[in-house]
């Protein structure tokens, strides 16, 4: 991964002709106000850690798991939100964990927090470092030192019980790595969000994420049988059967809790036999409420396809699901659908049938495998094409919520008038595109990508947008969060959506598990 | 419900006289130890509440709406386990609540709990009354005495989003009022505990109940999208959305709590058009293994039914799972198998379909409609059946866990040993069946049904049998409840469920919600 940027270098975007005259004919973008730098040229902020801390962690985890290199603690600065690539371009010294560990066991795991806890040192832990909510913000908030705890070590694929479909794998195994550790064996997770390629299955789990699959296999948290979590107070094992009636589910409080309770080192998921077949069908539907209405029909009458999106009007035509055609050939089908199944031959072709009778009686027009096939093609593709935006000076972010069916075009329409007439009163503006991806029987997400050119301080313009988009959010009913978590940058809004007495409950969880506070402060907790 | 037995004292059981051979034949079965008293004849402990407190509480809640009565305070003195309806029997003095209260409103109950709180009166919410694990049972714990809460008014039909399918419902509705309720709009909720027909909404969630139709609607944890509940301090609202990233799902703390962190006035429960069509359908495996192994694939590669179970040889045997047919024409065709498909014409065609393809494939056999419709006809009736035996002086209980596919058959043979063992040992062979009732991708639910005779004292019998197997469930890596919930009963072994750390953050929020321990003392929290 890239310090400023996404991913690999080598995959580095190039825009086509067709976006650039969308971005300086329709959207009025001229040039950056802020260049990549190289990575020479960056300041970091010098590490305030004591050479006598750094110490005693080299005993605990082995001096070469232990670094102050500005090199590491820069890698480890943030994530990947247009903020946090902004904030990387700039020339004043930037802000970095003061020591990055990468201990190897649960026991040393255990020792650095509990070290930590008594030497006021903050801890943030560290996955594929894909967040785009500021939860790796190295926030001190009265600590003395921030510790970047790198889980890279625990990679493995610990155990696979083949008969139940549980497979257990370190926290930070990697997307790509769990899927190939497990194709050994003909078995899948079938977790694939956008940020697939380097998240991991501990971070997937700390942020409730939800995958491209979500329709087929479900959210992260529905897929997760159980986690082994180190806090400064001990380890807990949650989940001891497939489902249970001995009082409150415990895990389900450290999935979505963002480091900030513990630490994730392993995770025990469901995983599933690999599909004989995968069938894709693009759909078009003649506007989004037909199709948001065919989508909800199946879902709550029929069975699931593995994957269910709908892209809105704006989206559709300027072919954003299919990320090698932006902007070309516009979509002139009202709005883009797109269907995958896998699974046995016949519970493929059944559920396929079944959706085939169900979309075409609610208005849709099968538009063959075609856009399903390239919308795979491209579909962890997005973020470099941010990359490149962000290159010639546009501004470019995505946020997501969530409704009920019945509440979902009042969101929708909420949420795009105040990004618009927020960036529209800084003199940008603003497409603004949404589609559904994930579905559920009694409602569904909505995910919406906003292009525009950048102000002179687009990390000011994108806070202003950002700002009342979740104001919107929560007047018009949604949640602050489907998939992308809390972090630093929703927590403003978690009082509205959990209440006092909610955030009451967290904090008292906090000082059951954290006494002295030490993990990932600012984050998620109001 | 009777005060002393399960139910409508109309629907009365006569033991068949295949039954009765059944019980003096194998199992050795004579009179009974204790017999049913008529209810002039019960001694109820005099109740300690103070006239000062009586009088404060009715000017909150109507002074109709409070009573002392010991016909009011014995209906709610304890659940409908075994051991519960054998205490009911004593002609000793009987424990139960000092007082009933009913308040009518969120506002009352909240009154209610602040003025218990700086009291030193313990609460117990009251549904249903159907709790098996002494989940009801009127604990002092240091208290000066317990109020029995009953939610009984709170069984409106308060709102319905069709679109969306939700429907919010008072918590005190019954199972069979929700439903007529959401009849005639075209909806159902789905939910079918064998508890269903005296049972409430706010019961279920509190309980993390699991209906016989889980296969294809889910637990009733799955189909709650949000509580109102009430705590000594405020009020709090979960399940802002279908699905969220907004930290921990604090909805999954109040769903499983058993009254022990507030009074759950409102359930807001999915709900689905009433099926188009219902087809049933009986299978014959060879032996449990095979027929587990069936389940598992069905469930794992193909579309789940809407009821999918299977008893093992011996409650097949017996003809258990047809409760009209006990003991008659003994089942010669190994274990029985029971499918049933709800939906649209086509959804169940083609799940139905792709079912008996599964099935027939891993070694079943099709028996047709006919057990399948038995099975319906019956599946509300255990309950009485089980009075009956109390009468003629047979032992009768059930208890359930669940696991993963992989160690299914070491829990059911360790369980299995462990209670014959524990009734052997007391002089009484039992007769010890079990079916799955509810299953999962990674695994399913174990329930159990123990018949033997009664010794002098059944009630310490039961305990010892209970014992070895809530050990027996520990020590082969199940959970202790799948859908029974804690109470008092499960409560000892909800250390080796949860873990130390566990029970502390359960205790942290506790205290959160309810700092002077007035609700539901002795339940749940270790």
């Amino acid at each position: 991964m890239q310090w400023d940027a996404w991913g690999d270098p080598a995959k580095k975007r190039e825009l086509s002709d067709a976006v650039t005259s969308l971005l300086t004919g329709f959207l009025g973008v001229s040039a950056p106000t802020r260049s990549r730098l190289a990575i020479e040229d960056v300041q970091v902020v010098p590490s305030a850690m004591a050479q006598s801390h750094v110490e005693a962690l080299a005993g605990m985890v082995g001096a070469e798991y232990v670094s102050t290199k500005d090199s590491d603690r820069i890698l480890r600065a943030g994530g990947k939100s247009t903020p946090d690539l902004l904030r990387r371009r700039s020339a004043e010294p930037q802000d970095a964990p003061d020591v990055v560990v990468t201990p190897g066991t649960d026991a040393e795991v255990e020792q650095v927090l509990r070290y930590c806890s008594a030497n006021r040192i903050a801890v943030v832990p560290f996955g594929g470092g894909t967040s785009v909510v500021g939860g790796l913000d190295p926030i001190r908030d009265g600590f003395d030192a921030v510790l970047s705890l790198d889980l890279r070590r625990f990679d493995q694929l610990v155990g696979l019980d083949e008969e139940s479909g549980i497979a257990t794998f370190g926290g930070g195994t990697t997307g790509p790595r769990a899927e190939e550790l497990l194709r050994e064996h003909g078995f899948s997770v079938g977790h694939f969000p956008q940020s697939f390629l380097f998240a991991t299955l501990g971070g997937f789990a700390a942020t409730r994420s939800s995958g491209q699959a979500s329709a087929g296999y479900g959210r992260f948290e529905d897929m997760v049988q159980g986690l082994t979590v180190v806090t400064p107070s001990g380890v807990i094992e949650t989940g001891r059967a497939p489902a249970s009636a001995a009082g409150p589910d415990l895990g389900e409080l450290f999935v979505g809790s963002e480091g900030t309770f513990g630490v994730i080192t392993h995770v025990r998921v469901r995983v599933h036999r690999l599909p004989e077949t995968t069938v894709r069908e693009g759909w078009s539907f003649p506007d989004f409420a037909t199709g948001a209405a065919a989508l909800r029909e199946l879902v709550q009458e029929g069975s699931a396809p593995t994957v269910l999106r709908l892209s809105d009007e704006a989206e559709s035509g300027v072919n954003l699901a299919t990320t090698d055609k932006i902007g070309e050939n516009a979509f002139t089908g009202g709005c883009l659908g797109i269907t995958t199944y896998e699974g046995t031959a016949s519970h493929t072709a059944e559920r396929m049938a079944e959706a085939r009778a169900i979309l075409t009686a609610h208005g849709g027009t099968s538009l063959g495998e075609e856009p399903g096939n390239s919308w795979e093609h491209g579909r962890f593709d997005a973020p470099y094409l941010r990359d490149a935006l962000l290159d010639v000076g546009a501004l470019c972010e995505t946020l997501e919520t969530a409704t009920t069916w019945g509440n979902l075009a009042n969101l929708r329409s909420s949420v795009t008038e105040a990004l618009t007439k927020a960036l529209v009163e800084q003199g940008t503006q603003p497409l603004v595109m949404c589609h559904i991806s994930h579905t559920y029987k009694t409602g569904a997400s909505l995910y919406f990508t906003v292009v525009s050119a950048q102000t002179e301080d687009p990390i000011a313009q994108w806070h202003k947008a950002k700002t009342a988009a979740g104001d919107a959010i929560i007047s018009a009913g949604g949640t602050i969060t489907h998939h992308h978590a809390v972090g630093a940058d929703h927590r403003p809004w978690m009082k509205d959506e959990i209440g006092e007495l909610g955030a009451n409950i967290l904090r008292a969880v906090k000082n059951a598990v954290d006494p002295a506070g030490i993990l990932n402060p600012g984050k998620l907790i109001p």
